[in-house]
């Protein structure tokens, strides 16, 4: 099989792999769509992602659907046929986060694409069984993809505990601010006001459904949240941007009490935040981290149609061109890439 | 002013009443619409619900909004002229459940329309300004009436722990349950089921969207939600029917860890629960009692469309036709009437 | 080795075992001291709890400690010589529940002396190491195995939302209860009542710092309840005896808002709830199960003294005289008895 | 009656007032005790903290306690001649914080000498009855002046979400460091461990109880945590000194999925935080503002003697040499002074 593989920074080769072989209770997916996450550029740019180094040739891609061609002698609950998306964190389930059911702050999961663990930039993934989820017939691969993203932008929403009635904020506009959206939006907010700095991305904010936009680089963020909230502040603030400018923003623009749930990782991790802010107003600012529990959810919101995903892809190229496609979502004014495996 | 008063059981006698005084915080509100609630048809027939006798002459009616004619020296956030709807309970804020924020279990609340507050099937009602909320002007004076209601539901929807992806389902087809069905699908429910032994409101509940529904008469409750959830059962069930056989159903169809939101009040309160289902399954079995934090909510619900309220109403009659309203109330396929008052 | 097994009810037969071969990731442990359950006995007496039948041979027992005698070839955090508590249900690690944390609500937890799964009556157990916590030197293999009933109480002090300052009553001076009252003590509950028909456990409670203790056998608890807390109620009750009659009175006993931890399984499952008090105190009722993520705590507490667990015990007798020591368990001013394994 | 008042920084005049009359609903108290806190020492020595501006002269003193010698009309809770501890923050309870039962986020709370509220250094205050809490005669007026510190520890350590079984760090040796580790340790933490820079504290932590104390200064902070935690970090990590590099140090001292409360107010409120730690871990950081809902449940531990804050007096002055006390707390070995009022 063809593998698109990352030998050094900026560098894709394609290897003929041999396809692996499913182990008794994985699958084996004939990967059809597959979406490029901020993080695989990251890694294609700078071959590195803070502590993680890409030491040895490395397949990414974390973002995928495909079809089960061949399942283990131990998999009972999907079969050859199903198109399934790939949760692609395997946690050990045997550590004290796991145990918790925090298993996304597991320190042993087997996470795609992230050093040493090979992703889905390739024609076929062998995949623990439990962590493949089938789609319903309305749902495309192309979707079932997305509900890597998608997942990102429930957990945030559930972190932040977004509730009925809520006013958010979401900095940013890239996949995880729009995908955050469609999350506050099912939890029942009754305004969303999204930030960014790129026009064609408030734009689409604003045909996705955001109440309001404001460009920060043209208006006090600050003062246009207050106008719209009459002066309280948002309930929810969700960072998404990774800007450090914006996680700065957010403990200025929560009302009393309120909640910042912050995504978005900026180059730096050092930010210097308002701690007066915080005390004073009672905030809680939560980490959030990945996903965990969200696949189920994720799937019954796009059968359902409650929430969108595939509005926000911008182009599909296939595994052939993959460097053109990295280097396509350098236009800041695009949200999502995606590529496609297989016929 | 006229005021409907029940004078004893099945009998309104028209008074003509002076109009209230506001005190400094009031308003005075020329009432607009009244819905008549299943808990105003019990005293009308019984004269009584409960503890709760009534004594001496009463108005009924607390789901009431309107238009302010007047209001107090200190009053300064709503002004004449303003439509609002009226939260009916007025809390002491001093008792220990005020101060934790559960100011719908204040001992001391004066709650409209029962015994000895009176309620609003009168002109005019002068009550505190900060439990009349402003109405936007796409929000009709009947919806604002039916924020009782409506609260009533978002508070079971929370006290039942409704979430992203949940499987609901409502026992119960009248105006809670209805209403409750709006909650949950705003706070994120993928899929509502309603049961109840009447086939229009069945029919009701799928028109405004509910996934299924169940007549328990004609077939197995529980049989019927395994059937519709891969025999887990669903994540939250909200009783809204204060049916005894629907009470005792609750801790079946729930899932292992799941919870249950009792709303609705049986004639005889001690119900046979089966505490195996309730230790074993680790359920969560909530009372719900009325409502706290719920108006401004509502109002932004139903501003932004998210919920419907007006589609529940199946009449209007005027003030002056109580009798005649509160009779018709017994057509078991109606769910909500409603009383017109002033012009 | 020579096992203990309930071959018929009332009846044990000493067999010869072979030892058990621990798996690549199992601990063989020599048993040393093992607490006799209600639940041993309910098998003992009956030969089945409800669902749970003993079709085949069964050795009972679930609250075991011992020392490591063998490890297997990939366990790493535990080591031959250390004496070690058993958690006794090892969970899938797979399904729904366990994803969420929730894992003593596996429906394919793997739990000792639930039929088909041997206990600790026994010379040597192999169990997952996972599930084996080294006891540090200040805790003695008696207070290991009672990690178990402790475990019990832990998890329902924290169903029961058990916080700082909280007045709470159990319901039961059994094991259960007595260690729900330790648990409720370390949670922060200023004030314990506890309530049973027999005077020496009343006694017992005393005597380990209950604050009151109620005889609803000679006095209304309710009354009683409400004398001590200024007619308040509690904040929460624990109820740990089984007895219906506590069950039905936990709903009169709580405070407005308060909290109700079911653990105590009866007889008969069906039993009437007074739910006009849960719905108009909007209480919240909790079934509690087993216990999850209690093992690292409770060795804690027991190593800090926080917590008293071997003063329950009223009696230890050899393995040899498991008989002798099931009958004795009918005395019921007795709290816990307590089988002694190999020298 | 005597008050000291504080005209310009740095200087106290004592002033003959007129005694206060208190209103319907108020209780006049006979002040007895009073502790120094440090934003009394603040304002002394600056005339203002951070926006809070001393423009006029303003009666310093918020941890007081004293007895009952008039009541208002309508006062009935309590009674002349009751020793009672007053609560210094009197909220509005009709804003949204207030029914939301976050009434210590009142933004028009009426606190004790915070401009321009006077305090008690002063021999009489009229205050409301429902903020003045009976102390039982085994409650020192010394305890009940300290209710407030003690109530900000309480507050908290809820707000850190400390639970049974929980490694609890507390940064910084101050009242309120002290008197949090006496909240965590009531909330079940089975290790604390306590830091400051000044080894007087150190020293009295460990007498009061600390598991392990660390200075800062003179070792690694974030590595002697590892080392006291297996690796993991702590549970929760409350921050209690205000000082920069203390509340920089918090998230990298926290387990993965823990949580900080932030308590202590920086000279200069922004300050580098690490969110990749917040992130990458989900921290969960949690302002911590004051206090609610705490004084009766401070008073029952007082009571129960399970909490001590009488061992954190350092000194008593009278009334009369409150410049001397001031300035005596300047001794960074000292943790409390407290001033003495009336005979």
């Amino acid at each position: 099989m063809q593998s698109a593989v990352l030998t050094e920074p900026e560098t894709f080769e394609f290897e003929e792999r041999s396809r692996p072989d499913p182990g008794p209770t994985d699958v084996l997916v004939a990967v059809g769509r597959v979406g490029i996450c901020g993080s695989d550029v990251h890694y294609y740019r700078h071959g590195r992602i803070g502590d993680f180094v890409v030491e040895n040739p490395l397949v990414l891609g974390h973002e995928s659907a495909g079809e089960i061609v061949a399942v283990g002698a131990d998999v009972e609950d999907v079969a050859v046929g199903d198109r399934v998306a790939l949760e692609p964190g395997v946690p050990c389930f045997e550590c004290d986060a796991c145990r918790r059911g925090e298993y996304n702050l597991c320190p042993d999961v087997r996470f795609m694409a992230t050093p040493p663990v090979d992703g889905a930039f390739t024609e076929y993934v062998a995949w623990p069984a439990e962590f493949a989820y089938p789609l319903p017939e309305n749902v495309s691969t192309q979707a079932g993809a997305l509900c890597e993203p998608l997942s990102v932008g429930l957990h945030a929403a559930r972190r932040g505990n977004v509730g009925v009635g809520d006013t958010v904020l979401i900095t940013g506009g890239g996949p995880i601010g729009m995908l955050a959206m469609e999350a506050a939006r099912v939890a029942g907010a009754s305004q969303i006001i999204l930030s960014d700095v790129v026009p064609e991305k408030l734009d689409r904010a604003r045909e996705r459904g955001a109440d309001a936009t404001v460009d920060p680089s043209q208006e006090d963020l600050a003062e246009r949240v207050a106008d719209l909230t009459r002066d309280d502040g948002v309930d929810v603030a969700i960072e998404a941007s990774g800007a450090a400018a914006a996680i700065r923003s957010t403990t200025e623009v929560v009302r009393q009490g309120g909640s910042v749930a912050l995504v978005g990782l900026a180059g730096e991790g050092e930010i210097p935040l308002d701690t007066h802010d915080i005390i004073n107003g009672e905030l809680d600012v939560h980490g959030s981290f990945r996903f965990r529990n969200t696949y189920p959810a994720a799937i019954d919101l796009l059968a359902s149609g409650d929430v969108d995903v595939e509005g926000i892809i911008d182009f599909e190229m296939p595994l052939s061109e993959v460097t053109a496609a990295f280097e396509r979502t350098d236009d800041p004014s695009l949200v999502k890439g995606m590529i496609t495996v297989g016929d």
